[in-house]
């Protein structure tokens, strides 16, 4: 683990990621050394640096960081840093945190990317922040709490919904449903966190000419779907397939996609 | 600063406070090495630390680490501790941590206290979310938003709305409305924190028998109040003096609320 590039397990107390969740994070893959996606990656870093008025590092020092490190998971943090104890930040310059930690490859069971996932339906609902919609912050109390629900459950994954009832995402994963030929993903402009995995299965259906739409999703939609999948940068594409009365064995659109992205990881 | 009892500066990296803002905070008054109002403080760490699932240390540890501090602003956090990647908690028995930190009295101009505060109406809206609303949780980024639109227009607080329209509190403080003898307080079941102070002013209402209920505001009410005024456990109770067409110089109830607030700490 790399503080700021230089080894260390700890950071400061008075850490404005500690104190108030404030900084933003990104875990990607590093496979045979080359961080997988990085351009994607680092602009969505850039991009949530933004919306929180956060300095973003060069990508140089991140990818530093990563030297030395062949197969694994990636995690980096930027934090606003160390500030004097108060919500608002310090008019001064403040040097943001980077915290860089490694962690070994998940081996998830392989029937999770072939057969797909049994997945919990949350009743946590994502509450709306539209100023923070998308922006992959420090903030998720929510994510725990629906996370803690699926393990209660036992199952891997769960369908997270917002307080209107549209579906919005898995806990850790975007989701995207197929219907009559026509791929859909919410819309993420009151909640959720809009991955790279996402711009990626969007860049395939542009790439294919697959007819897909950014939209709010109702569960009975969803239910009603040909074929579900959840992806992250970290576990790939999952099937979905057991969710409530929805029940599917076979994912051909899912599984084609599946290929592609892990094809065309660079 | 101590960290689990024990003099330091710097927790985990991998603390799930840091990662996930996965944990509950407290800020109070000691004067002359009496820690304010510490049963309330206590039982309100004890309520959030059970909202989130986390065990709250024993109300002598942390008064172990009061000792020695005689007036300043102590705080005490309370985080899930170091945990494996991913939003889960691990089922295994978590050991939480417990950063305990002190900062000198803020020395506010008396005429915050006398003659009132100016306030921002912020822009920013609270999003709803019933299962942690009232709880003193570490995501703060919406009061962080907040408090910055609020230094950025030059005013020391700003009254937050959610995303109705209602009024809910200030960036870092409960709010109180004063209309025909009837003493309101925002309803928090779905945003804002329920802080100490609140709940001693409507003691004091119930105490002296002043009507006072808790409901929602809508900003036309309170802009038509008779007082208006923002409590919180280090800046004891401000009036408002201003906020947009909202105007007064005298503040009669809020100055007595205010003298009880200071006479009773204990």
């Amino acid at each position: 683990m790399l503080v700021n590039g230089f080894p260390s397990n700890s950071i400061s107390a008075e850490d404005r990621g500690l104190m108030y969740g404030d900084g933003v994070f990104r875990t990607l893959l590093i496979k045979q050394g080359i961080p997988q996606c990085w351009q994607r990656h680092y602009q969505k870093l850039k991009h949530d640096c933004t919306v929180l008025g956060l300095n973003c590092p060069e990508s140089e020092s991140i990818l530093d960081d990563f030297v030395g490190h062949s197969d694994c998971v990636a995690k980096i943090i930027i934090t606003r840093g160390s500030g004097i104890r108060g919500y608002a930040c310090s008019s001064s310059a403040q040097e943001e945190t980077r915290i860089t930690s490694f962690s070994p490859m998940t081996n998830y069971p392989v029937s999770h990317s072939t057969q797909g996932v049994t997945v919990h339906l949350c009743t946590l609902r994502l509450g709306h922040q539209p100023i923070l919609a998308g922006v992959k912050h420090l903030n998720r109390l929510e994510n725990v709490l629906a996370a803690n629900e699926c393990q209660h459950a036992g199952m891997v994954e769960g369908i997270l919904q917002d307080e209107q009832g549209w579906v919005i995402s898995g806990t850790r994963s975007n989701l995207f449903s197929i219907r009559n030929g026509m791929l859909y993903t919410p819309d993420l402009g009151q909640c959720g966190i809009a991955g790279v995995q996402r711009d990626r299965v969007l860049d395939w259906a542009k790439r294919y000419s697959f007819p897909h739409t950014i939209q709010p999703i109702s569960l009975e939609e969803l239910l009603l779907s040909d074929e579900v999948f959840l992806v992250n940068s970290v576990l790939g594409l999952w099937p979905v397939c057991k969710l409530s009365s929805y029940h599917r064995t076979s994912h051909p659109i899912s599984w084609a996609i599946q290929q592609w992205l892990s094809d065309e990881t660079h």
